[in-house]
């Protein structure tokens, strides 16, 4: 994962593999912390607000719902009635947000880094209101650590950062293991952030190896968040489709669902060859 | 279509309404040749060439297939047999180069700036390929006018460039009334570029009000062209599903035809509202 973040004057850049860099013009940084596990920066720009974690792009407040509606709606449509739901990572609530409009009995999210929630609160107006909500528990822990004893979700999401530093542990056998047989109900459903097959192919081709040692039938699916660069983003999920459940949201439509796994060939060639 | 492009030591950018900037890195200009029509620059970057005109990316040679692809084969696989095909525009030869997989019997390119296809025979390595096949005939000439007058085209392909300038009249009620009465064969099949909805909602829905006007069943699909900023990119055609041929590509598969139909729901309602 060979990225960087840097400013240069009113710019904010992100620049992949040395050749490559994707600018956001922004009017002020609105909040800098350094936790334990990384920095947090978040920047007032024309269009919305953005976030960065370590220089890197996480979201940005006018596209940060494709990202989340695919990790979120994907999983609890192809579940009857799903009732409790682990997020592992997301500390910015966005899967929280989405996973609220579903009618769950309890949400556990179980994100490494509380500095993460705060800053997030201060500046995005769904924080609050997600985390209020009596059906959420937010533990503070490390999300492989967790796995490792909880039980009977119907439904885990992992939305980790880049398989890298921290967040590299989120994408081995040994999580995935746990998420199967320990973290999930029978039947339970997990879906993962799964990185660019675009941009990062041989990431990708590995973060399924891994997927399909502990989940044979792990299968990619795809959107397009323009924040990210190159646009096409990918997800996991270890089910056909079967699309019990509707929801229409501002991206995510059960024919979109069914649609997203559909691969272009060069995404294919990098599962099969 | 507020865009600029501009180069600022090694790194070639465009900018998009003043807030966000797409930048690859380059190794040298390689060729620039101003035309009675625009600039054409190629340059050299680590991973290829890319091609800009008037300082507005329109292709790198390691994703320009995704386009091409695109544009041609979902048209040319739902007409059975298509024998004779006229591309408006194309002067890269993209195009060109993926009609010519298919068994026809003649290809029209109508490229109204012959210094297009010299510059690309220069740089890129399919267009000499391309532009030699006996199947193939070159004029130079205004689309706009050329569909006036011309009949039989069982397939009519518009590769143009954004809808400024001279482009904008490839975007008209005039221009689609004379490809739909003149140019097409009966039971024949226009597709064109259709921008961003992403990045220009606005001129997206613009062009989908035109294009309904004379073609009402118009419809759009979506594809990832990493190089295009945000990366989602549209073309249309009018006619259902129907996928007769059969042809795999590096991006294209008849899956993939049929899928790209599925729009996210900020897309449907961009058409819809």
């Amino acid at each position: 994962m060979d990225a960087r973040g840097f400013c240069d004057g009113p710019w904010w850049y992100e620049e992949a593999h040395g050749n490559e860099r994707h600018g956001l013009r922004y009017i002020r940084r609105l909040d800098e912390v350094t936790s334990e596990y990384q920095t947090i920066e978040v920047y007032e720009a024309p269009r919305g607000r953005f976030l960065t974690l370590d220089g890197l792009m996480m979201l940005t407040s006018w596209d940060e719902y494709i990202y989340h509606e695919m990790l979120v709606h994907v999983p609890m449509c192809s579940v009857q009635k799903p009732r409790r739901v682990l997020i592992i990572g997301g500390g910015d609530c966005g899967c929280l947000r989405e996973v609220l409009k579903h009618p769950v009995e309890q949400v556990v999210q179980c994100e490494i880094d509380p500095a993460m929630t705060e800053v997030c609160r201060r500046w995005f107006p769904w924080v609050e209101k997600s985390i209020e909500d009596p059906r959420v528990l937010l533990i503070s822990d490390d999300g492989a650590a967790y796995v490792r004893d909880c039980n009977l979700f119907d439904v885990v999401l992992v939305d980790s950062t880049d398989p890298i530093g921290e967040g590299a542990k989120l994408f081995g056998r040994e999580f995935y293991d746990n998420v199967r047989y320990q973290a999930l109900a029978p039947g339970g459903i997990m879906a993962a952030q799964t990185e660019s097959p675009a941009q990062h192919p041989e990431v990708f081709r590995e973060i399924y190896g891994e997927l399909r040692s502990v989940f044979p039938e792990a299968r990619p699916y795809l959107g397009n968040v323009p924040s990210y660069p190159g646009g096409l983003w990918s997800w996991a999920v270890h089910r056909k489709d079967n699309v019990v459940n509707e929801i229409r949201g501002r991206y995510y439509s059960n024919d979109i669902h069914r649609a997203a796994f559909t691969l272009p060939t060069f995404v294919q060639d990098l599962l099969d060859k």
